[in-house]
């Protein structure tokens, strides 16, 4: 048994008796039923995957993001050169990035993994760089099976480190030029849609620049010769981050380790995990729309409904970071607010 | 020249300097230009209304929660008896609402006011009372001339008092059972649009209940005879919380303090404040989408686009307050990230 068998063998349902408590306490508590909205929804997915009514704020969090280079950047379709990839990991190690913003205000930590990059980052560990840069995925493969196996159990074991060091929740952020190709490429295979359904402007291409992505995806795919089983897909299309997400989110599901998904990257590494362990979603919870169609066409198979649609389109872990006190939000009104025996309201009539 | 008149005059707009800086430093922070969406407009809006760039973190956030009775609600239209009110100012007393939950999460301080509550709440200051409890709006005025008169006066009294006080930034909070039917009865009259297009579910009204609005709604409309100027809406068809919410944000724009609007309540008393001050709009930020179809009417007349959509329909300013960590990481990232220039990265092409 691969490693991977044995994390989507250890997967099991979040606990449904402390979903229903949550549930009948939200009924209980000083407001009309439902007027708090989704809040309801998350807190009752909190108490699922915390195994407790009232669920904790979540206290541990940590962002995990994963960089690598992608080949297909060499084609044009981005609006920013690939050297940006290793300038923005050694942003993320001084801090000055829109994560490491956002995680401190929110109490979060951030770790930031190699798993790709083209060049070597001062002060970033090489040591789970599973290749330098993927494959040019108009051209050749994004990677060999060893190197996809690699990128995986790079994932699983970044979920068993979190666990492990008491991580309450998981959020995945990515940085990768030329990335939001790959994940098209991957969307559009997985769920059988024409490229020109999925290509959307990334960092912000023009016309052109978003043409020749429409081109790149399509000759990726028309290499792929038809859909593939989603490791292959991985492998033919992807990308070591995508690859070492799709491990890293079914990893933290096999550890009961909850993950707030952020953009299109983290998404397309669901959607593929997703396909190989569909139990595992019922640990995710989706955070922002993005304005990137791929993301909102595997949102839509996943039947995830992000709590956030405000144009974002950053990755590294943005999103989901600023729909993080929403989920703290569900969390306090459920444990915290009183209820109408205890307050001496009156319920509604009948 | 009346309270009104004169804190009208006082209006200026926000500052132009501060929201052109802000805008040209989110250009040359380190992501891709507009990738932080909606972020980056709200960081301009506070650099404007702060009159600096960056800006800083809101502070004092204070919600001024406005408590009233509604005649109306002897008219069947509410899902909970017209006793809750009192109840909830109660709670609201002892902390232990979903406005009080959320202000602490968020370091916020909770002032409740009780400007027309039927009865004397322990504990509640009744000072700024109105009256006790609206008229019946399908058969009587909500108030008279002068009881509208000193509701507007106790919002320019309460703008007043949170400025000097150092409050940065005002949510508007409401409690009052059948509320929301005197929200759709002013903004149909003000939009002159269908009471059926602006009736809602309020608390959770059956669909008998919900008929019963509409009737209440029309009988009202009717006995108002037309379109109204915004202070007869507000006599006729309102009541104390919704002028003295009117007050209040027109008393925050005079004094230069922003306000993040809540629900239908708080939207209703902006449509009516900007017929009396366009002016004041440019200070206000919509916070959350209600599931009430008056905001939504009332929201697109003011051109105002809300940064959440959760379904939530509960009222208090804890819309607002879900929606207060979204501004502050939109503060936060201008002010706190590195430029491509700070941090080496290369800036996109050409």
């Amino acid at each position: 048994m691969t490693d991977l068998d044995a994390a989507i063998a250890r997967i099991v349902a979040p606990d449904a008796a402390a979903r229903q408590a949550a549930a009948e306490r939200q009924d209980r508590l000083t407001k009309p039923t439902g007027a708090l909205g989704r809040l309801e929804e998350v807190s009752v997915w909190a108490a699922g995957v915390q195994g407790r009514c009232p669920p904790h704020p979540f206290a541990r969090v940590r962002v995990v993001l994963l960089a690598a280079d992608h080949g297909i950047a060499a084609a044009g379709v981005s609006a920013y050169p690939a050297e940006v990839t290793a300038q923005m990991v050694a942003n993320f190690l001084s801090g000055g990035a829109a994560v490491n913003v956002l995680a401190h205000h929110n109490g979060a930590s951030v770790r930031v993994v190699d798993v790709g990059v083209a060049v070597d980052v001062p002060g970033a560990d090489p040591r789970a760089k599973v290749r330098r840069g993927s494959g040019r995925i108009d051209v050749e493969d994004a990677m060999t099976e060893d190197e996809t196996t690699v990128a995986l159990s790079v994932g699983l074991r970044l979920a068993d480190a979190e666990a492990d060091a008491g991580t309450d929740l998981v959020i995945p952020g990515d940085m990768g030029i030329g990335s939001t190709t790959a994940c098209a490429a991957v969307v559009a295979n997985v769920l059988g849609v024409e490229p020109t359904t999925v290509v959307g402007r990334g960092t912000g291409v023009d016309d052109d620049g978003w043409q020749r992505k429409v081109s790149a995806v399509e000759a990726a795919l028309l290499r792929a010769g038809g859909r593939l089983p989603a490791l292959d897909a991985l492998r033919t299309l992807g990308g070591p981050d995508i690859a070492a997400m799709a491990g890293l989110l079914i990893g933290c599901a096999a550890r009961r380790t909850p993950v707030l998904l952020d953009g299109v990257v983290s998404v397309t590494a669901a959607l593929v995990a997703a396909e190989l362990a569909p139990a595992a979603t019922a640990w995710w919870l989706a955070a922002h729309r993005s304005t990137e169609p791929a993301q909102q066409a595997a949102l839509a198979r996943l039947g995830l409904d992000p709590l956030l649609d405000l144009g974002m389109r950053l990755g590294e872990g943005t999103g989901a970071l600023v729909a993080l006190p929403v989920v703290q939000a569900a969390i306090a009104t459920l444990a915290e607010m009183a209820t109408f025996g205890e307050a001496g309201v009156s319920d509604r009539d009948g």
